[in-house]
């Protein structure tokens, strides 16, 4: 059965909190099974779930077992499935649960954070033969020598993408609470407007700015093997939007939206001596913590000196600059400054790649307004732009209508 | 490494319901590696948990499908044992965690009571050459094509005597919130003695009876394999009582242990003719109905007629007084009588086997203190009476007496 039409279809945490929000889960199966697939239904966890085990885990151990605790999250997902096996089969319809091994989806052994090596489609295949619904338990695999893994935060996407990867469907369905992608977030810019599809590429750009629609693992997934991936909401019938490869159409538009992200601290190193190996001083004892850095400015140097500047999550702001102090007293900065009242904008498009001026305009824009731009860092397909986080809302709304992305405008 | 000592510790509900009990498992475990054992610790679900997944899969569904719900209900055991082995692992210990289907344990395809069928020893062993302690999921295996099964209640004391028996461990250690089994209920009965040793057989016709210390399909296992199995408390040093094969000392032992149970229900057909098939027309129905029968006892014919009495758990009461009615329609009994305030108590014994005069003992003691038998039925190695339930305990420490068990007697 070479010809067997299959779809996979994946619910988050709050399409299967309970017994209502499952039965519309139910309903979105069933229009698959109407429509002629064999439906492979990935679950996560109960929301809620993930978070309880997790802190169970901390009760029991300050830093818990890595391989222990992921024996112990995956009951999450295995909770999800049984019960929404048990409303299926009550239904009448073919189906069956499957956990990670019992595929199976074989990861590394990095406990936590495993990555997906080998999906077994044949024996899926196999299984479509007997059940016409496969509920599949999402975040989890297990080693070669089966041992159980959680594919880390967000990893029911990326089981979701590697199983339409792995199985060739004609698309994957990422069902959630909101009904597709925008162009920017509705709550600040009531113009916003819901994409029909985007690019792989400025999706991935959207990701990893916290729009938190897809997990950005599951996107470079996707684009890797290149599977259509739709988000949809379990709550609406809206077609929703389609990730997919960019083509001609995509690349006529300049922007295709306005990302944001106000976790942002920015520190300033005063008076650094501008000699070689001065950001690795800078850096190399963030990295050993697991700070991330994100976007770095070093001025020019003037009279042999100069200043470095850098943003991290506001999380790690105390323990950066604890760091910093000590970094200032070995490398003989004059001082180090902090401001927590910054965020970030950026406008994203795949468009710009053939196209200059894009980010004179969005300054022009900005300054126009009064807004003052901080620092600026640029990539192939994104501008970003840091800001005075009071200004946050006013930029989101000036650089959506600068690039046209309103709903009327088209 | 045939020279391998391993010991196999069980602990139940309330042994690892939160981190100060799973702290007095950890000690117990401890203790074993001190005393050179390879150690395999099987664990039940945290109390309350499996209770908790079953209220929850008959939220979803009113018949809830019963593979699926062996998905959700052996999560119990996931829980435990990640969390043991988080604690184990902080303290130092080479541990892991290990369900049923990473062992093997393998079962029939019973969901919900299946029964073990095999237990992949040698790869256990090859577990302990890496590991010095095995945590292993209780109560639950996987068919042979991979698909979760759970061994029906009271299945982890099961699931620890199948790995003692397929491992040759010196002793399957039952760790539970009594020292030991005891020759009566010391609530009823103040002189009731802890026993060093039981006979299997004794130990069944206990369980049987709701002495709710080892779940009976446990000791059935046990007696096939001569495993020796220690009953003890987690939360105390006491070497508690050693259930094994019985021996001669035993034999000397008149009776070792009286049992009773409150959930007898009596129920008396009046006028039945009496002719072949009778039994099968009364006893037929209720079997479909999956109502388990007691003791039975039928009177002599008199004029053609006779009188069949016999006894239910009382939560079939309802449902067997319906039945009845409908065979006393069909056989022309005159009425059907019903009598809740009865119960059972039995004195047990392997030292009756070649004595007389037992019952007799029994009947004497209970008569003298004007006690009514309202049915009596005996076994090789048991005597069972019926009586009115207000006379239970008076009735159970008069047995206990009568065959001498008072600590102070010895």
């Amino acid at each position: 059965m070479t010809d067997m039409k299959i779809l996979v279809q994946k619910f988050g945490g709050t399409s299967v909190a309970n017994l209502e929000c499952m039965r519309r889960v139910q309903e979105k199966v069933l229009e698959g099974l109407a429509q002629g697939y064999k439906v492979i239904t990935v679950l996560s966890a109960r929301a809620g779930d993930t978070n309880k085990l997790l802190s169970l885990a901390e009760e029991w151990s300050p830093t818990p077992d890595r391989a222990a605790c992921d024996v112990l999250v995956s009951t999450g997902e295995q909770v999800s499935i049984s019960l929404f096996t048990m409303l299926l089969r009550d239904a009448g319809v073919r189906a069956r649960s499957l956990l990670g091994w019992q595929i199976p989806i074989t990861t590394d052994e990095d406990f936590g954070r495993a990555r997906i090596r080998a999906i077994d489609s044949k024996a899926l295949r196999a299984q479509l033969e007997n059940y016409d619904v496969l509920v599949v338990a999402g975040f989890q695999g297990c080693t070669e020598d089966g041992r159980i893994t959680t594919l880390g935060r967000g990893g029911s996407d990326t089981s979701a993408v590697a199983l339409a990867a792995a199985l060739g469907s004609v698309e994957c369905h990422i069902f959630t609470d909101v009904d597709g992608v925008y162009t920017t977030d509705p709550n600040i810019c009531s113009t916003a407007r819901k994409m029909d599809r985007v690019a792989y590429e400025e999706m991935l750009e959207m990701s990893s700015m916290g729009a938190k629609v897809l997990h950005i693992r599951s996107v470079e997934f996707a684009k890797k093997y290149k599977v259509p991936v739709r988000v949809r909401s379990t709550f609406s019938d809206d077609p929703g939007t389609l990730v997919t490869q960019e083509d001609s159409s995509m690349e006529a538009v300049l922007v295709s939206g306005i990302a944001y992200d106000r976790d942002q601290a920015r520190v300033t190193l005063r008076d650094l001596p501008d000699v070689p190996g001065m950001a690795a001083a800078v850096f190399g004892p963030l990295s050993e913590k697991g700070i991330l850095v994100d976007m770095i400015v070093q001025n020019t140097s003037l009279d042999g000196h100069t200043d470095i500047t850098f943003t991290i999550s506001r999380k790690d702001l105390q323990q950066t600059l604890r760091i910093m102090d000590e970094v200032a007293k070995k490398t003989g900065a004059s001082e180090v400054l902090h401001d927590v009242s910054v965020a970030k904008v950026s406008a994203i498009g795949v468009g710009m790649r053939n196209h200059s001026g894009v980010a004179a305009r969005a300054f022009a824009a900005l300054t126009q307004e009064g807004i003052n731009i901080l620092m600026i860092s640029t990539s192939e397909i994104k501008i970003t732009l840091l800001i005075q986080e009071k200004y946050l809302e006013l930029a989101v709304r000036i650089l959506h209508d600068t690039f046209g992305l309103d709903w009327d405008i088209g």
